[in-house]
């Protein structure tokens, strides 16, 4: 038997009473994901727990190589059982890090295994989880019927085929699924394949040539985006960059699609430029902008033309937006055009300026407008999350926060929800028993509720 | 009833035998501040709870707006009480957040009222503190007697009027108000309105048409205050800026006082240079120096057209003056001319960095000679002044800090001194009943009032 | 008797055992330190207990000037006594400073003296602690074997004669003294001197006049040192330049060994090149590098004229390796030319940053491969060993972790492994009693074992 125990994380009475009355039970709603909706639709049985587990999730391979695991037993050749007792055996004394929890409560949840992950046990976990999977036929959409999950945005590129949504919506599933719009591949000017991309956008809409042609084409692709549901977007940046004179990005747009290389400061520029344009567009259509700052990418140069890109080789940058951000929320507030936002940051030293920034541009449009997104990638664990509450509420206001997230490729993420969830009572329950705030524990739980799901339905227009 | 227990934040029994023994008994030295001295010195009755409370605080306004409250109810046209109602419904979710401490204190301390403050009982706080503001004629004067505080140090500009200051040392009040001399307005060169300010210095000194008149003249001024008791200035910077010629900050500076537009880079080489002759008539005159760093000012242009300065649109800076701030103490120690500075820096992440600096240019003018100033503005919470204490006692010496001040325009905020000593107690009694420190209570309590008003009244020259 | 416990830092009945039963007698190996080794060899017996905890401990020098002790009773003229008893004065009142605890652990230790430290018990002290040393005979062995130590690695210049080690080796001391190569003395191209310490080297090996005799050179000299048995190598750099150019390096070492003075821009594409030099040759040779970022040095000019080097006017830098750290990493990884390292960082806000950049750098070479460093000098305490374990925890992998080191001109430091050990079994034995990871103490334990002491002999092939 493992160490988990029900109270899991939930380190008071008061803490276990918030989870068990009024959080455990609300649905999921995640509202920014990396799922493949095909495979959703698809929804094939699996034939392994390594298929479900191990197959695509970078987090667990970085854990294996940081250990010291030679590349066959993560990516390579090997069997999938023998990775899978690989990452057994490195799990077993990766004690503190968030796969270590989230690894057993994920065999607990779904494979109704609680045997502790470690060297010693793993080929009978592996024996155990293949026959559960055998016997339950499990798939896609019984994981995620399983988690209690009512809504999914996934993450689609602007040329995406919108077919599957349309097909997905037409199914009994008991969870919608809806894709975030994100035009990062056509903001990314200096990326390998830029002008494949461009031509895939024409090809959906009009030649795309110049600058003017290029904003209606994604002003056309927004409005089939919404037509399936569509009511945000997905923004990636290392950094905020400047904003730009339209003219000069339109040169470097049109440097790149005639398949020259576009320097890192022409890329700024146009990037510069792009990101204000996307922000105005999504004003106009009241799409929240989920923006992604922080991530220096494709560290490995060797292993990125091996694995490609997402396979574990990405690290928190130091580059600083505060000040760009700060000059371009001003700009599109002062135009009227600064859409619903969530920052979403991945340097946890820069938490406060960013807090501190978007304190200085809400308004009654919506409540909490802009919002500090939650504890996420590599700070998604309980010293990311804690230091995430700690600082939002020293400086924001908790009760409109919209809450967790997976942004996962994972089907079994969604215990993360709850792991959230626990934290999220642990860090009230301590503060009523430490009588640092109000003992009425039923006007905490709604709070609780609100967190957990309902802001997030009511900000994102899912009601 | 409110949750506020007479254990308020003392974690431990040894934490309240300190603050109940040694701190809480303490007089309160505010050396550093925005009350407006003509305030206290009318010291009219209020009307009503808003007057004191909500009117012109821009922590509570920037929470209002965090939640998504309409600015109508903020700074509008609303009624008082709609404005105080709107608060109170904000106030009861924002779990956490130091105003939901500090609001539910100030109740209790000033109003006898100890209702929860949150929606449901809005109307009952209105009511019951109204009633208890004309039935006990509550003035400035009276607030701040019943803090038990002894010193104010108001921060007035250079040219301001200081018979203001002189009036108030005739009155029989139990507190002394003395202005800090802040220059900023003179340093700020390329602020609007820059022409009038040197020319209201001129008027008051003389003619001010070059380096050597503006030096006289600051000079002059800074004597004027010393005769009211100034023993402090104050500066502040996003950040330090690299020391200038003298030359090249006169050609600025007479670019400015000509009307002309100053640069961004040319108002930091005046800053520099300025930043430099300051320190050093401050160590002329042994003026302690207050160095604030790390503010991003009036990010929200369309509310600064607005509302104008200092109404909750600043934010954390990212800027880093670690550098320039060696260089400037390095040339100021080796020329002997390195006042008794304080720096308060706003920024978390760069605590350690200037705590392990100003640990370099100590020297025994003074205990404690260069300080690392408390948890300030949007640190002044209980995250921001446990992680302060950590940093502060981990790098430097907590036995020689000089404490806490409000840095409020608010009369109501001397509380937040005991907000500071109940953790500094905690953080004392925690380490005490772990056993990682001396049990001799009596010795840890000297310590304690050292830190809550002896060693400010000695640094400061109040004795 | 002072507060110091049996238990002191161990939080809870699991960490007792953690420590008690598994840590407390693995021996230590101090991978990086400054003992002189020419102090071990002669091994002197010492005077009193000034010469032994005061003398060159510019630690406890920071802390009497944070106090505001005049210079005379620090490293001025004052007797030894006179010294002793203001160090203990001002250390009675440093609550939460690692010294306050570390110098009580150290005279428990090793003078077997438990009076509380403060300005009462002073005098006392002095005299408990100077017989005791009269008695026993203290001598550098004598406190060393006492700590349980196996191996130490000195820091030595390039340059340094290496005929102590071999007399060293040859004693039956119970521990083994080994230099770690050093070649910062050769990259500091712009430091006074510079010219006569490439002079030194040249006279050791052959005329250094260009890249190619200097490469030469250091692998000569480094061949030198692995016969003494070095396995691991020191770089410390503010931070890390950008890889230059190396026919660009030699101009500015070409300028610089003719005497002409070398700017900053300068230098930083020399230590850009050599760096990258460095870490190719290391990875030859299978040398363990390890890497010191972020300190800010010699930032009081004044007191460097009048004490020289390393006397406590160092700070933390706010330097940023973190895109250059990437780009040398990626540029030898993909040369097959990246050595085993030990990045140690001053700054605590990049930990994430570093670590999750190390991360990307992994492989099967060895266990942990890329590894980043404890706590060090200014983070070298409570606080920024639990960030350490925190941060560390979260985002790579525990069990892999090569621990501790002391970093110590001080023989008396070796307590300080226990330190670290006391803090990281009262946060695995947190973690275990909040259930929050295995309750297998014995597996558990033996983690504890590898962190101590296993995993850095085995990284450093002392087996």
């Amino acid at each position: 038997m493992s160490y988990l125990k029900d109270n899991f994380l939930l380190t008071t009475k008061t803490a276990e009473k918030l989870y068990f009355n009024y959080a455990k039970d609300m649905p999921i709603f995640d509202y920014h994901c990396h799922l493949p909706e095909t495979q959703l639709l698809e929804n094939a049985e699996f034939n392994d727990i390594f298929e479900i587990w191990l197959k695509g999730d970078h987090y667990k391979w970085r854990l294996m190589r940081n250990y010291g695991i030679d590349e066959e037993y993560i990516t390579g050749d090997k069997s999938n059982k023998e990775k899978f007792l690989t990452y057994c055996k490195v799990l077993g004394t990766a004690f503190g890090n968030p796969l270590y929890h989230w690894s057993q409560v994920e065999l607990k949840e779904f494979f109704n295994c609680e045997i502790e992950i470690n060297q010693e046990n793993a080929n009978l976990i592996w024996d155990w989880c293949n026959d559960y999977i055998k016997l339950n036929h499990i798939t896609p959409r019984s994981l995620i019927e399983k988690s209690n999950v009512t809504h999914i945005f996934t993450t689609n590129e602007i040329f995406d085929d919108l077919t599957t949504f349309e097909k997905l919506a037409k199914t009994d599933y008991k969870f919608k699924v809806i894709p975030a719009f994100r035009a990062d591949k056509i903001m990314n000017v200096e990326a390998k394949g830029y002008k494949g991309f461009v031509e895939k956008l024409s090809s959906l809409t009009h030649p795309v040539i110049d600058m003017d042609s290029l904003e209606k084409a994604i002003e056309i692709r927004l409005n089939e985006f919404i037509k399936v549901g569509t009511t945000a977007a997905d923004v990636a940046l290392e950094r905020v960059c400047p904003i730009a004179d339209r003219e000069q990005a339109e040169k470097v747009f049109v440097k790149a699609i005639n398949g020259e290389q576009v320097s890192l400061a022409e890329s700024e520029i146009f990037k510069g430029y792009f990101t204000y344009f996307l922000f105005k567009l999504y004003a106009k259509y009241d799409i929240a902008t989920e923006l992604h700052v922080g991530a220096m990418r494709n560290n490995n140069t060797k292993m990125l033309n091996k694995l490609g890109l997402d396979t574990g080789y990405d690290s928190i940058s130091d580059a600083n937006s505060i000040y760009n951000m700060s000059r371009l929320f001003d700009r599109l507030d002062g135009e009227n055009s600064l859409p619903k936002t969530i920052v979403f940051n991945l340097n946890p030293k820069m938490n406060t300026e960013i807090m501190t920034l978007i304190g200085s541009f809400q308004s009654s449009e919506a409540r909490g407008k802009l919002q500090y997104g939650p504890a996420w990638w590599f700070l998604d664990n309980k010293v990311g999350m804690e230091k995430h509450l700690e600082d939002l509420t020293a400086t924001g206001h908790l009760g409109v926060f919209v809450g967790m997230l997976t942004d996962s490729r994972s089907l079994l993420s969604y215990p993360r929800h709850h792991y959230f969830r626990r934290i999220l009572c642990s860090y009230l329950g301590g503060m009523m028993e430490k009588g640092e705030m109000t003992q009425d524990i039923e006007f905490v739980g709604k709070v609780v509720k609100d967190i957990c799901y309902n802001n997030a339905i009511n900000y994102l227009k899912m009601n």
